[in-house]
């Protein structure tokens, strides 16, 4: 298996609160009423993760922490991820390092993708001039991007879908760049500069994936439908450089027909099998009503806690067993497509879209 | 069990055409070649309403009518209120009265929950000039709401969501206020009076329903997708009074990603499990996806027709108990925990928001 | 069973490539790194259609296109057509005759829908000044009307659904119509005129078929929402013409919500039953939450491929055989309403609006 966009783990022992914290998008403090792990994501850490930890399924929240610290959070990282069954890892770096660190971690060859947003603020940051900001950012995204399989897109959480689908002018990046600079923010999130980054990402060449609606609330969701990037798909068509769209719940449904289509769009429903736990096999279904198999992928968008990556393949495998099963028992499919369909979505896509053979 | 946002129930004894009209959100007359029994929720009248009037489950709708002429509409709304097992109504008084009569009808306690724009149409029709609407406006509020358990907003029905999400400045709020004086209509309108009606009722500090999306025709659907009400909803949080968002399909999953996210927001999918009948374990199914279990809540939005307050209910155990009994049947989840979820949707989480106990 | 909405189908013998592009709604060339027949509707062609070409169900491809051949396309349509057990269509023949021929090949009653933007393309291509170009639109639509049972318009694709829902005045439409002869494109895209044909069709009388949602990429799939129709449906209302929603997805849930609440709304899931394969059957259960079973149809709308028209048949009732099936096994139904609501949709519902008997 290939998850194709995935970060790395928080290191270091974690307090209740952070780990719940870090079960949940919502990046607000957990109210004192109420406890993450009563969510669907919580009861799947108890189910599919406790075991690992060597604990029966569904072990308590405290019985699952305590297990977690007695282990020391190096080895639930190591344990978790080579209980995943992923075989390669396409780490998005944007959330800072963690490349390494997951080679480390799970033994598995690593693969970068670099975050377009965080390569302009690291120029900004590092005192180029707005006149040269266009030439500096290209020249970096070259050089960043050198070793990398793909970029990667947050406009989602920084302005929405709704932007003007056409490149600007370099003049007008200037201009923007300027009123940046001397604002002296460090985050992005003038649309000429989301726009130019982007655009200069589909220069570049490389596959593209782009944050598409389900995440913390520093996005407007439903800004982030992905049906509102239709004008820029097809501008991109004849660059022929391939977009993926990431997570995309609740409009996954939006995505497949993006992806039936428009021959360069691909999509996964990531992050969504993770936080609808029992349910993920719901979202999967739906995910594969409309869109040709060859489109679609796998992928975690696992962060901070090892458990995200483990139980993004295990609800992932779990999902696919049960409604391609269901489809094969009712005579729809045969077994062999079943089980062909379920490696091109969960390998063999990302194989050859980021040529990893 | 705590149905959080209901209605009173139709006196007297009712025409065919009238009960069918009870049973649809049209507001529209029955077509003559059509019956409103043949839809999912007239269906689930001749099921589970037929038994409680001593009917076989699925008599014919004569049947049911003729049964329900027979016993009397007093007691057939004694008995479907008593057999729907309910515990406690929170009694949204906007529609007119109701309080008593429930209490009287069902037994149980009732709470009262304030329309805001009712109060604020009253003032005005009590004779109050524009510059002193907004203070008149005020004080019948609190005295009103001194004994409620909640407010409630139907700016869904009279604007859309697509609102200015900042509360309106005073001498704007005087100045809409000469404009609907002056020209007489009772019903509000203007979007800056309902802003201001919602934001006094933020002011007050009691917990707020929102009707949210599905509903009858004088709303346009599109503008009461909840995701709209994201800026309100971030300008509302440093308040510390929680939104609960009443039915919201189609939009139910956008619902339950503000649940997750926003800590001060809450929802249901009240009026929707009535109206879909059969399916309605499908939007159960879909409302639990993304939300932590103590941001979701059970009402039934029943009016009119006792046989609402009866299904809500019914449909809700039961899709409740097939939902969740399929993630135990599975493994995904224990009995235990799903008995307590159960409880938390059902009764804890009402009773903690509008401290009932 | 009568498909309301289907298109003829292409002569000759067909070669792989265009085989495949027949089965998706992408109008590009499908990429050489993929198949078309990897899809639900592909998976579907070789389970169902494979047997009625005397091959093993889920046949290969090539299997399958080999037998195509060898029988010749003249008696896989016949027998595509035969096997699917519909017993009228309702042919609209915006795309190029194919009346005479589907009841050649089908042996069956056919009847003519009338596409209004075809009306009116031919009669600005046949000559007319700007300012006979209402009227003249006007007589061409009566005359060749005149032997139809319903009108469709493919706003949703030339424009979308956020018109501008008043009909346009006199005066604006001979401006637009001289804009238009004087670009000398053959397509109708401008707003104005487009209004003007739908509008004329309201005029009309007939019941108006309204392309809804999912299609080719010509259209933008989020202004196709049919909720963005409400308030043309509303200014529809009083004259008493029926509108007919097709296809809807994936807001089919939207546009059931529409059915409900407005008597001459009605809508059908047809397209998306083909193209989702295996989850037709989630797709017709979503669409059987809110309306009233005597507002909802069955199409196809297959074209070019028999196959599409065999499916759309077979899947509709395997589905609709589940999703009742479900709801009888619980005891939810009786055994005899489904199979009435089943009639309804199938057959007589179209055959009430259209007249058919």
């Amino acid at each position: 298996m290939v998850d194709h966009h995935v970060h790395g783990v928080v290191g270091g022992e974690l307090e209740r609160g952070v780990f719940e914290e870090l079960l949940t998008e919502s990046d607000r403090a957990v109210p004192g009423w109420m406890t993450q792990f009563d969510s669907p994501l919580g009861f799947a850490v108890r189910r599919w993760c406790a075991p690992v930890l060597e604990l029966p399924p569904h072990a308590s929240p405290e019985e699952y922490l305590a297990a977690r610290e007695s282990w020391g959070s190096r080895e639930v990282a190591r344990r978790l991820l080579a209980a995943a069954g992923v075989d390669r890892f396409l780490v998005e770096t944007g959330l800072g390092g963690g490349l390494a660190e997951m080679a480390a971690l799970s033994g598995r060859p690593v693969h970068e993708v670099v975050r377009l947003e965080s390569v302009l603020e690291e120029v900004a940051a590092s005192g180029a001039a707005a006149a040269d900001l266009p030439l500096r950012f290209r020249e970096e995204l070259a050089q960043r991007a050198a070793s990398a399989v793909g970029v990667k897109s947050i406009i989602a959480y920084r302005w929405g879908f709704d932007f003007d689908p056409d490149p600007p002018g370099e003049a007008e990046v200037v201009r923007a760049a300027g009123a940046w600079l001397r604002e002296g923010t460090s985050r992005v999130s003038d649309p000429v500069l989301l726009r130019f980054a982007l655009w200069t990402g589909v220069e570049h060449g490389l596959p593209i994936q782009l944050h598409t609606a389900y995440g913390d609330p520093d996005l407007e969701l439903h800004r982030c439908d992905p049906l509102l990037l239709t004008r820029f798909i097809k501008e991109v068509e004849p660059r022929g450089v391939d977009l993926l769209l990431l997570h995309c719940y609740p409009y996954h449904r939006n995505a497949a027909y993006l992806a039936q289509v428009f021959p360069h769009v691909h999509f996964d429903v990531g992050l969504a099998v993770n936080h609808t736990g029992a349910r993920s096999e719901a979202v999967i279904a739906e995910s594969l009503e409309l869109a040709p198999f060859a489109k679609v992928f796998y992928s975690s968008d696992a962060w901070g806690l090892p458990e995200l990556h483990h139980l993004g393949a295990v609800l992932w495998r779990r999902g696919m067993t049960r409604v391609l099963g269901h489809h094969v028992d009712s005579g729809d499919w045969t077994f062999d497509d079943a089980v062909r369909v379920a490696r091109m979505i969960g390998r063999d896509n990302a194989e050859r879209i980021y040529h990893l053979r």
